[in-house]
């Protein structure tokens, strides 16, 4: 197994980082590995957002619902997807763009787009000996986001992701069973065998909590994904992602 | 600039497949370092599947707009977005999931989950001197696609990933300018700004593209993004999502 797999393997969330901002140099390097992703048909459809203003990345901490590792942190970079320049690209040519612009096919590009990108950044960032962490709690308040962030329409700010020499050693965390996440040929869906590996699953998750709090957690994963998804939460993205003109035709 | 970031940095697509199909440890090894990326509050929103089998690898192929490489090639992954899971555990735990499930937050959730899995075993493909290439065109025709893996609802396979033995050889295709993707602390939205940006990379696509063909093309990339997106694609994206269950609320 070569070095970079090793390094992909041991990937864990880092939650605090030491006092010491990224140099410009970096950040050049890892928004550059960020580009070399694939892109659907050559369409680039993201921008990166580098937060240097503390001011601003006190707020996005908050509004990311008290993330301190949000505003401490070596940089804190926001990830959009971005049809902005399209849509500029469709006026100066006359070109009706509007309903591609608008379309559900299109607001997904831009995602993969944009979440392609991003993990090259992570991988690139922790080759460098970094510690990142992906920020979906900027979705807790997308308005004020995007207000904060100066985004305009044809642009939704998706996920923060912030980069620094870590300052904490955590764990890696069980992934699901090969087979449960790798399928051959055909979809498994059949619900017993779905079920027979998920309690697996929960046994080496509960092992996992368990071993990492001296015995205080031993959540299973479904009981997790259960109470996590009966709260709803950001029920207000199809309005803000419509407004924002993408995904409504 | 370490050995991990010079290859990313020299990332292209490869079309061209040796007859040479990958090992089952070499899937394993991609798979897990696809599963190694982050997941948002551990959710694992996505699938693998791996098509091993000839015909419907034809298939797909055709499906996709007559790509061979996805017939031809060391292995064809399909990467989904995937709750399907997810709604059987709402089911087994009496817990209300749908109103999460269907929301537009978890199908971004989904989305990004699949995207960053599916980044992360790129890399760990090309680090093992394998190519790869993208096929979004499964997308062409999703509910041929889903039919032929099995996929049921709550699940949206979203693009393919053939890996192989790159057996042609293909130049890095230059990105946008940094400072057209890279902000700082305030999205520019500037119209003249992006103009001028945009025009400078013309000038830089323009070479890349009569180089490559010996003065025979000279596209400029707001010329080619005025015209793919002046052709309606795949608008029954918005349709078929939402009967899969994702993004109605």
């Amino acid at each position: 197994m070569n070095e970079t797999i090793k390094m992909m393997l041991e990937h864990r969330s880092v939650r605090k980082f030491k006092d010491e901002a990224l140099t410009a140099e970096q950040i050049e390097v890892i928004v550059k590995a960020a580009q070399s992703a694939s892109t659907s048909s050559f369409i680039q459809a993201y921008s990166i957002i580098g937060v240097t203003d503390q001011e601003k990345r006190e707020k996005l901490a908050a509004l990311a619902g008290g993330q301190s590792y949000v505003a401490e942190t070596g940089h804190f970079f926001v990830f959009c997807a971005d049809l902005y320049r399209h849509s500029l690209i469709g006026q100066w040519d006359g070109a009706d763009v509007n309903d591609s612009l608008e379309s559900m096919e299109k607001f997904m590009v831009a995602v993969i787009d944009a979440s392609l990108a991003a993990q090259n950044a992570s991988v690139a960032a922790e080759s460098m000996g970094l510690g990142i962490c992906y920020i979906g709690g900027i979705r807790n308040h997308l308005d004020e986001v995007s207000e904060l962030l100066g985004t305009p329409e044809h642009v939704i700010p998706l996920f923060g992701l912030t980069v620094g020499v870590p300052d904490q050693e955590t764990a890696v965390k069980p992934r699901y069973p090969f087979k449960t996440v790798y399928h051959e040929n055909t979809y498994q869906s059949d619900e017993e065998a779905v079920r027979s590996e998920l309690e697996e699953y929960n046994d080496v998750i509960s092992s996992y909590y368990h071993q990492r709090t001296e015995g205080k957690r031993s959540d299973k994963w479904t009981e997790q994904m259960a109470g996590m998804l009966s709260r709803k939460s950001r029920m207000y993205m199809k309005d803000f992602v419509e407004k924002k003109k993408f995904a409504r035709k």
